[in-house]
């Protein structure tokens, strides 16, 4: 889904004089990197499943920004409210607003949030190198912000939003990757398993389950193994599970049954998501926009069963 | 499940042979906390459902520590990796282990951390009264490790984690409880919605619905209020949906196809789970202690359906 545009000198001014037909401020610290960019002589237009560009340039300050962000005084006050440190900085963790997986943790400047607000994407102080700098200019890789929360001191901030592929620079999904219980207990550091909650821990096993049906095995296979390589017996399970969930419901049954029969529907859905390929972040999304819109987004993109679900 | 006790100078006498009986290093600052918990004058005693106790003390450093993490000469060099700051400090995050929520953000130095390690509570150090503390020291609401981990660059470290109640100071779940977009929307900041991920999002919309049945309404209720008030319908609609998600299986649908009907699976199960009152956290529960076991506990405790279902 990605077209890459290579183009010469004639090509940047057009561009250029395109940003400032859009009002838009280009610092010095803008051209560099768009200099940058440019040697790189590459720039990368990347649609969505639908076909939708979603990516026009590589860096999110010469994005167009959000005009209601920019005139806001509002936000000036709200930018005043946070207790930026000694440095001028905050704490700022980026999550991902479907799976709730931490993405990466950096610093931010007032500017940092400005710009995050106004353009949509994560964007962090780099204290090594005293810019700011957009998750993505480089790889492409945006995280597309659905949410901005302050906590209760005001000095801390969380990022959530969408990423549009891995956020580490190492290509792992997210930046924690090393568990220290795991270090301790092996020789070596291996540092590949990601920070999971239960859900994705749950997934990441299923997977795994399905990746070692190709692999000679002694004994009995797991559960999870004969429900991924017999379609009608997981059906037949699914099926079963849904109507005990309902039956707590119908029969009084107790909370904890209710629970433990939702755990049962949700572990057998999922061995269908793996059969089928589907990730339950891509679940979580459709429920998403279904019935959601971040405060940034218009109503109009909403599906037509919304109406039906609300 | 809390029982709370107030003692005498005897009482504190007792404590501390038997703390030191357990060869636990009681240092100057751990008296001063404990004397402030002594001039409070109680001590509270949690149990879980299961009545098992789970705090003994209102704070970690004196409690009894995991002897594997003391005497492991590993724990030194992984602590020795951590790429401290110039104060001696990283960021440290607390997440939920089943929901994924961000529950606050603190420093943690090498000593914060090791206590953590070694108590299983979320352990910070506080840079305005240059101590460590242990979340729920005072509150009781202590963050009960599962996981640690570290990031790429050694310099942030997540505290995965099961909070005993609510996080913040304040009495809120989390403290991440002010969107910036609401805020900018609104006249006044209100600051009362958490930071939610989409699965938590779809749950808090469908219990405010449940707690709106009450108030009058003019015009059609929505959907969910509409399933929210016949068990029958939401029934007969659960089971809809769980036949339909297999048959994307059995009839070779596209993966959309899945994932669309997958959301509604867990959409209409979660109307129920509402009606039970059952949250989505406890059935996550449920699953995290059928399949996993964080590297800290015992295997003993899986459930009987573990066999099932590994």
């Amino acid at each position: 889904n990605t077209v890459t545009f290579y183009w010469n000198i004639e090509a940047l001014v057009l561009l250029l004089n395109f940003c400032r037909g859009l009002k838009m401020t280009i610092s010095y610290a803008h051209m560099l990197q768009f200099s940058t960019s440019f040697l790189n002589g590459k720039l990368s237009f990347t649609s969505d499943n639908k076909g939708r560009r979603t990516h026009v340039l590589p860096f999110a300050s010469l994005e167009r920004p959000d005009k209601n962000i920019v005139v806001d005084p509002k936000v000036d006050s709200l930018l005043d409210s946070v207790k930026w440190d000694d440095k001028g900085l905050a704490v700022a963790i980026a999550q991902n607003v479907d799976t709730g997986a931490i993405l990466m943790q950096g610093f931010a400047n007032r500017e940092a949030v400005f710009t995050t607000l106004s353009s949509r994407k994560a964007t962090f102080f780099s204290r090594s190198r005293s810019t700011l700098w957009t998750k993505g200019e480089t790889s492409n890789n945006f995280i597309n912000i659905h949410d901005v929360f302050l906590d209760c001191d005001r000095d801390s901030i969380i990022y959530l939003g969408k990423p549009d592929g891995p956020t580490c620079h190492t290509g792992a999904e997210t930046c924690y990757y090393t568990s220290v219980f795991d270090s301790l207990k092996q020789q070596e550091i291996e540092g590949n398993r990601l920070a999971l909650t239960s859900l994705y821990s749950l997934e990441s096993t299923i997977s795994q389950r399905k990746a070692e049906l190709a692999e000679e095995e002694n004994g009995k296979p797991s559960w999870t193994k004969r429900l991924l390589l017999n379609d009608k017996l997981l059906c037949s399970k699914i099926r079963e599970e849904a109507n005990e969930l309902c039956q707590t419901l119908e029969n009084n049954e107790d909370k904890s049954r209710t629970a433990s029969e939702m755990a049962d529907v949700l572990y057998h859905a999922m061995v269908l998501l793996a059969v089928k390929d589907v990730k339950v972040e891509d679940v979580l999304q459709v429920l998403r926009q279904r019935f959601f819109q971040s405060g940034i987004e218009e109503k109009k993109s909403r599906v037509s069963k919304k109406s039906e679900q609300d």
